[in-house]
């Protein structure tokens, strides 16, 4: 079976520089799958930084709906790290898209792999509660997915101001 | 002395499922403290779906104000698990009542508590600082009172994306 | 090379006495240096909880724009504890200033004191997506900023419910 680890953090937490580190110990020929889309000129510096720091040597595919097919389609030898699930269901959410019933397929697709995989995903429940009731039914989702993928994960990473920290497994489990 | 445990996190971060299994553990008759009131739909929908997922076995008491009273009348040998502690506090600042006093006193009679008592409350203060004053003082509040309810847990614990990461005791103590 | 703590959390998780601890562990003589400004009666009524918390014994500098000056005049035998770094960003992007390069400049000035530094900061990033754009752009640069400093400590702490965590060194790391 092949490794699948979930990194979660923060916004500015340093995740996708974690994730990067973990992809790379996990063979050769990485793949880099985007699901950002640059809609706007602030999201199209962030995905330009990005592409710069990670340097070359990363294959890159854009998945910003079709990530189950994406992993399928690349499913060859080298790491994947997706990047990253939260604007992935995002993507879905103001698509239209039946969120819930991609997340399962995704799930579904994930457990299957033979290559390993590195998600990125972000904590966007730990802030006060949203008086827009469109953002609270996001973080829900948010959330749910979150502890959906992180079950069929190997190992999940905390990363806080740049310091990674173990989730899964870790020897304080209760 | 009872074993007094709190588990905190993010929303949907797994927080509730964590306090049960944490209950389970601690004896037979559980018992389910809630806090909320199905004020809205939104709210109905939610404590529906948790009471569903708890199963057979647990008794139930609503306790929106009065949750010191629920604890000494439900201190007998089973298990009790309060959810939450953060609607609680909001019931309490909604209603006008003084919820500073009325924390001291839940932290009083937590510490003469007969039964186990697990208790879920939320990570509201890791956002951007909220525009709105009153959205301000309640994260103020919501973090003291974690504060206040974790120096009297024998256990505390951090729930996110499922996984559960023990902070009270660990190893890492400075 | 003198001892560079970073302790972050978020809104009264009880970063700033868990910080006071770490620092009267590091020496005698503590010099509080404080970002905060005393604009408004919230702010003045919190610095002023914060100062009696303290105690006798700390010597105290202001130091809202020039923090890195106020560090190398404090750099004698005793522990500098500064309380906060999110502070201290949203002076100098209030004031117009170049953050990023005042930001690197700190960096520096850290890296030569001889005198052990404990520095707070916030999390601000786990919440959802702020619909301000400057609100997305703090927290950004607030994410960078933890990052860039957490690189230069040699411990950092995160504090939860008021129970820290030590997230480096930890041995949990990859």
């Amino acid at each position: 079976m092949a490794t699948k680890i979930l990194v979660t953090g923060g916004a500015r937490s340093g995740k996708t520089g974690l994730a990067e580190r973990l992809a790379l110990r996990l063979g050769r020929g990485p793949v880099y799958i985007a699901t950002a889309e640059a809609r706007d000129a602030e999201m199209a510096d962030r995905i330009a930084a990005h592409r710069a720091g990670r340097g070359d040597g990363w294959r890159t595919l854009e998945a910003p709906l079709a990530l189950a097919a994406a992993l399928d389609d690349s499913d060859g030898a080298g790491p994947r790290l997706v990047d990253c699930l939260t604007l992935w269901l995002s993507n879905l959410v103001l698509g239209g898209r039946d969120w819930h019933a991609e997340a399962e397929a995704l799930a579904d697709t994930l457990a299957r792999q033979r290559a390993p995989v590195v998600l990125v995903t972000n904590e966007v429940g730990a802030g006060i509660v949203p008086e827009n009731a469109l953002a609270r039914q996001f973080r829900d989702a948010a959330g749910w997915l979150n502890q959906r993928i992180a079950a069929e994960a190997d190992e999940v990473w905390l990363s806080v101001a740049g310091c990674p920290l173990r989730l899964k497994p870790n020897d304080l489990d209760p």
